[in-house]
């Protein structure tokens, strides 16, 4: 596949993403070369990503805990400090091969170490390929916010190879999916269509394709998502704070992110059809093709009220009003929009009946 | 005095740097403005600032430890969890009213606060009007590794107000006239020799002015530090390793800023003196004058040990050589010099004698 231009570096695919950046390190002459990797990718991936590095690839790895709840600032520190004890200096590069905490995470401390280093994005999981790996932002948790703390960068490249998805279980694959899915539902009709019939997460590598160039053509045109790019957060408004409150002490499954924003797509769908008329059509195919992939969650009133309590955190909130996104028809989206808090109830109704 | 147009932002001075702040606040309708302060300028600078932005003026101050040592993520975190906590969100404006401290601190926190908001820093201290405040750097230090972890970024605008400089004692005011000092050393003769006719620190205002102007000729033409800008760093390889070490706990006393560095310009002009040939006669004039401004400090063998060890962590430095800022003459200046360790010691020595 050809590599997609982003303002600011290229993403580049399977064989070529390794030639690509052999040349980018013959070219740049670092330093020292870092690469930061979780028990999971050093175990699963980095063996296969220094095999087609080549020999004479020489680096450091920086391994962390994996999984979202060290995702914070605590990990940053851990990480500058051994860059430190190694002598990273500000012509060092550090690769982040992993999932969207690696990418996220790695991309923030490269970018705030020493002012900033150079990084590239290896990712690993199906959410980080067609979503953190592209459009700049990297960051970390603060307590249950999520992405509170960060800045945009970006990577001198990323890098694309579907072969580390073979690592992946089907829990994973699907809450990447339905990053994907999201895609379709903003901004294009029938590439949501052409997902709805995959049924197997085989061979994913054209669809992944799809995904970056339409994430790719939203974010060149508004990189510090000032406006268009809030498209991309239809379902993340609900979806961030169902996906924190699931990692908190209470009787909700810790839910993976694709997971959360599933369910926040029904719920903003909803919300949809009763602020500009989403056909009720519409919302029902998105209930139904999230329901199919998804075991439904059984959210208690008080789990609801907890839920609705965190979204006056949300990045996109401004003067105290909750702003959503909502979907005019399946493709096409309208941003900036104030819902009535007695709506939100009525949501999380329509997503249990 | 009239505003001085660096890349990004401007300074203003006395009354008409007030004055601008109101009309930006009236531009940019802020949902909110927080002012970070420590327990110093909560007290002694904050009333006349809120008095001289008049009775309209509303905002939330949030108070951190004053000095150093609070430099750190620890204290970050604090800050954005006050901000947080505060609701503070992504059209909101931080105002650092403080030394270097709160502004490279504050501009650090609003930097990567939801992924950076605006910020305002207005100096309180000489050393922060004439260095901290312009250039876009922000930071804090990682353990005794001083601004380690941060990021370029540049204010909305600079509020230089001398009448701040009362709150001062003796001891700080000459901690910032080293910084001044520097700017005469690396880029105008001239200046140098009026610096050294000053003998009170009563009305510093149009030498302020000078070291600003020659401050941002040298990072308006180089923002990021590539090559020119490097220059600024004379004195500050070991100033800044002096500094850190004698923050620890061993036998020296905790050194101001300005006071490390004044030794650290007297140790890189005797290297200057060795490699690229200062002439004597200008080296005895740098050591006599930061000797008769400063108190001689007592390094024992294992503390000039110490301090060269902390070398190698420096920032400037790439692949393992430290790189020093040498003077050819006063007011000319040549980066990148790799100098022999052994010269270390003799450097010392010099100092002492």
């Amino acid at each position: 596949m050809d590599a997609i231009t982003t303002n600011n570096g290229t993403i580049y695919f399977d064989d070529e993403a390794y030639y690509k950046l052999r040349l980018h390190l013959k070219d740049r002459k670092y330093s020292k070369v870092f690469i930061l990797v979780d028990e999971n990718t050093a175990q699963h991936c980095l063996p296969e990503f220094r095999a087609n590095m080549g020999g004479k690839f020489d680096f450091k790895a920086i391994q962390i805990k994996s999984g979202e709840i060290h995702k914070n600032i605590e990990t940053c520190m851990e990480v500058w400090k051994q860059l430190s004890d190694m002598n990273a200096d500000r012509r060092s590069l550090l690769i982040n091969l992993g999932g969207g905490v690696i990418t996220d995470l790695g991309g923030f401390v490269a970018s705030t170490f020493k002012r900033g280093i150079d990084f590239v994005n290896v990712p690993t999981t199906l959410l980080s390929m067609v979503d953190a790996s592209i459009g700049g932002k990297t960051g970390v948790d603060l307590g249950v916010l999520k992405n509170q703390i960060g800045v945009f960068n970006n990577p001198e490249m990323v890098l694309v190879v579907p072969d580390y998805l073979s690592t992946l279980d089907k829990r994973q694959l699907n809450s990447g999916f339905a990053e994907m899915m999201k895609h379709g539902l903003i901004a294009s009709g029938s590439y949501w269509m052409t997902l709805k019939k995959v049924d197997s997460f085989e061979n994913l590598d054209k669809h992944i394709y799809e995904s970056l160039k339409i994430k790719n053509d939203i974010v060149s045109q508004d990189p510090k998502e000032k406006n268009l790019r809030k498209i991309l957060n239809f379902g993340h408004t609900f979806g961030h704070a169902i996906e924190s409150y699931s990692l908190e002490d209470n009787n909700l499954p810790p839910l993976l992110h694709g997971e959360a924003i599933a369910i926040g797509m029904i719920l903003e769908g909803y919300l949809s059809n009763r602020i500009i008329g989403l056909g009720m059509h519409q919302l029902e195919d998105i209930k139904a093709e999230f329901t199919k992939r998804f075991d439904k969650v059984d959210f208690t009133d008080e789990d609801v009220e907890e839920i609705v309590g965190l979204l006056k955190f949300d990045k996109k909130n401004t003067r105290g009003s909750i702003n959503f996104v909502v979907l005019k028809r399946i493709g096409d989206t309208i941003i900036d929009n104030k819902i009535p808090k007695e709506l939100f109830q009525e949501a999380f109704s329509y997503y249990k009946d």
